[in-house]
């Protein structure tokens, strides 16, 4: 399609740049911003470039942070002893969201995935190695996609670092709550069999 | 959700300030830009803050234009004599689209609708009295949404001008191609066997 303006023609082209957003949708956004004050897509295209140009990463866990070191890996209430390994930055985001974890983190950047090229070198294992050789950390918990390259990638750093004074723990996998028995895989369902707890009145 | 970083933060408000995109999307386009180089991050800024800093309307029609004036307006090949009324600018893109008209437009920038407050003041109504009474329009095309406000607004249109001279027309309603008789509605059916045409071998 033509469209009757070239800023127009431009944003529709870098905003239909973005996953998931076709040239329709981008249109849609940009006819929805122009018939808002011009101070929204001022203050949008101001935020989407700082996002770009001033986001930091912490030097200690690979997060995203404001300052040099996170505001987890700050915290001294938090435990130091408890080191959990996560792929992605999301990751963190979504087991902070819980409130069920005190540790520290550790983001990998990804997973051992040869069909996508990506190596143990690709992540962020030396930090890990040093986390580990620092003697602060008792467990590491792997906190990884339940596919064939989290798996993967929980054996690769457990047999490296399984002569280290550490205990290696995975987060539990089983029936999701909510979900029926008679609609889980039976992957799930056979690992929660296994890895069943002990009753409480909780339900915890 | 506590994001980890305040730039982050401020970019996943103001990308989840758009219509259709939730606060989940917003954080999935944000991650997006960040694993990208930089530059697509600026440009799409740069590209939005242009949209609504430098856009112009042509001062003729109303739709959108680099210049004071726009192509269409500015092409002398196109009929001076036909005015095709539209609501909105993506509606003469979709007609340019087809490509089968070749006169000029009027976008009204909306319809009539006391439900939003929407009066025909508020509409370009002044713009297509001034193009009616300078008698180089002979016909004045309602393009206008088949609504209770479409149908509103050309009849306002309609009883304003219909001393004028000037003729008025409608775009067909009907049965759309590709679409069963079976599944359509009453009312399109209906119509489309009142406005039959006749019958051509190119079936147009």
């Amino acid at each position: 399609m033509d469209y009757p303006s070239k800023v127009l023609s431009k944003a529709i082209e870098e905003i239909a740049g973005l996953p998931g957003i076709g040239r329709r949708s981008a249109l849609r956004l940009a006819l929805h911003l122009l018939r808002q004050p011009s101070s929204q897509g001022i203050s949008l295209g101001a935020a989407i470039q700082g996002l770009v140009t001033d986001i930091k990463y912490c030097k200690e866990c690979h997060n995203f942070s404001d300052q040099e070191i996170c505001d987890i890996c700050n915290d001294d209430k938090r435990n130091a002893e408890l080191l959990c390994v996560v792929e992605d930055v999301r990751d963190v985001m979504a087991i902070e969201n819980t409130g069920k974890y005190k540790g520290r983190y550790l983001v990998l950047g990804g997973k051992i995935s040869p069909m996508e090229g990506i190596g143990p070198n690709q992540l962020r294992i030396d930090s890990l190695e040093r986390k580990i050789k620092s003697h602060t950390i008792k467990e590491v918990i792997f906190a990884l996609s339940s596919t064939m390259e989290g798996e993967t990638t929980a054996y690769y750093i457990y047999k490296k670092f399984k002569d280290q004074d550490v205990m290696f723990s995975n987060i539990a996998r089983g029936i999701a709550v909510g979900d029926e028995l008679e609609y889980a895989d039976e992957i799930s369902l056979g690992r929660s069999i296994i890895n069943r707890t002990s009753y409480n009145e909780a339900g915890l």
